[in-house]
């Protein structure tokens, strides 16, 4: 189950005609603000708005022909399901969401438009899961986690690797974290391919179980989760759990306040549209700047499916 | 008075060092949407966060010393202002700047911090033009108009000299037109460079002077404009008016409600921040699908200097 150096050079291979190679941007201005050398990794401009889109794509490149033919089932109601759908069209495979009746009907409508096959369910966990199980043995559609999945996590890494690739002198890149599947990929590519390039999460202090867990050493769940960063809710699982308490140096959490405020800056000054989860990280350069000086830091904003009626910059 | 190829070439030439060459974006929904191959020429991530800065570089640039050494100066509130503030002080030349008392201090201090020394005056044009003359006379700068100058005009055509020379086949130039020094520019560009480009303007119908100007044959004047495209509101010139007349096909008006949808899919589907000028151009091309089907089209969006506290995306 330990994933190589290999794997994700394989893997990377494999998604690439799939995926769009993401721009990096920088500013003078942002540097200054911090006093260290910023690169900011654009995967809202990733198929589907998301980076979601590289470990769907890879999940359903590994399966065998007799899975494919049966196609794929996921439950969420954010980017996966939509990343999922995408990558299962252009791939020529079935699939199957499971999503909450109370799901924001654009995200529906995406994963319409996308060809997936929708079961609506009630909001729990459990019956999003119970629902998934029966169409598991209804259909034998394979089961593909959008965070706790060893192909998952691989398709995501190759987000840092191309990172490391176009800045191979990187010191620190920053992920958000929330079911921890993209730090974990990050970080297996900063141990593979970096011998000086910390990996450091950031987290809603509203729904920090990824640094409790890190202090606990076993997953910490959130109980409630009231932030705006409404991709980082989700809980760490046992796959990528052991990943991140291995090679992730630590945990920045920030508060409400900040991610919005990191939002506007990267807004106003880089003129891109990015989801509240994808500020968490350039909030926590910008909390701690003092640990960053002279860094040459690159932060992973995870995507730009937000919704633009309530945006947070108030009147 | 006429410029030239040559002169629009030795233009490029001369102002790559001190800009960006932006980006050109594609979307396959937007294309469906329209039934036509769609190309976004994104001048929101130009320095300063607008097209300006191409016009303002070259008119500084063409200065001899001896008036480089007294300086420059305009009357604007928006993007010029800012553009040629930052030129000035990148090519070590004294900036004034003439801003209306009310003007937002996000711009005052945007001119502030690229070393603008700002005169203020009443909002009339009339105020902004006596203070400027003012200026000229006490301290010898050179007055540069924001978009009635022929040096502002040459620096203006490369966003679509860069444009053909990426994709030399293009059928439609889309430009929003304000005081007509974009649109000039890339008429020109088509004129000299493509034999069968042509260069569309896009207004909004409550700033339609444009429209009316082409139809009458003379200037005509916006009394009141009450539009959200707030860079649009200005008048022609009389420099860039024949070059528009001439070498321009025709100008399509667009209803508010038209900016606002396109402003929107622009936000949505590109990830982008744009600022309701640039939404313009697209709007036109939406409201006039039928006129656009499968030509290959590039649309100018001209910059992405926005108010974030008031988007019109409502709630």
């Amino acid at each position: 189950m330990i994933l190589t150096k290999a794997q994700l050079l394989e893997c990377q291979r494999r998604i690439t005609p799939f995926i769009h190679r993401t721009p990096l941007l920088t500013s003078h201005l942002m540097d200054e603000m911090v006093g260290a050398q910023l690169v900011f990794k654009c995967e809202n401009f990733q198929k589907t708005g998301a980076f979601k889109m590289r470990g769907a794509t890879n999940a359903i490149l590994q399966l065998n022909a007799s899975k494919k033919a049966k196609g794929v089932v996921t439950h969420s109601s954010g980017n996966f399901a939509q990343a999922l759908a995408l990558a299962a069209r252009t791939l020529g495979v079935k699939v199957y969401v499971v999503m909450p009746h109370n799901a924001p009907c654009v995200k529906v409508e995406a994963v319409e438009n996308y060809g997936g096959i929708i079961t609506f369910c009630d909001a729990s966990l459990e019956a999003r899961e119970k629902t998934t199980e029966r169409i598991v043995k209804k259909t034998g559609a394979v089961f593909v986690h959008p965070s706790n999945n060893l192909e998952v996590i691989l398709g995501n890494s190759t987000v840092g690797m191309e990172l490391l690739q176009e800045v191979p002198d990187l010191e620190r890149m920053i992920a958000p974290v929330g079911g921890g599947g993209l730090i974990a990929g990050t970080a297996l590519v900063a141990h593979f391919f970096s011998k000086h390039c910390q990996v450091i999460g950031a987290e809603p202090k509203q729904a920090d179980d990824a640094y409790r867990s890190m202090q606990s050493g076993k997953i910490e769940t959130n109980a409630t989760a009231n932030t705006i960063a409404d991709g980082l809710k989700t809980n760490l699982g046992t796959l990528n759990f052991p990943i991140i308490l291995k090679h992730v140096e630590r945990i920045i959490t920030v508060e409400e306040s900040e991610i919005i405020q990191a939002m506007k800056l990267i807004y106003e000054r880089l003129k891109i549209v990015i989801e509240p989860s994808s500020a968490v990280a350039f909030a926590a350069v910008l909390k701690e700047k003092e640990n960053f000086k002279n860094k040459k830091i690159a932060m992973l904003l995870s995507g730009g499916n937000v919704d633009l009626n309530s945006l947070p910059f108030g009147r």
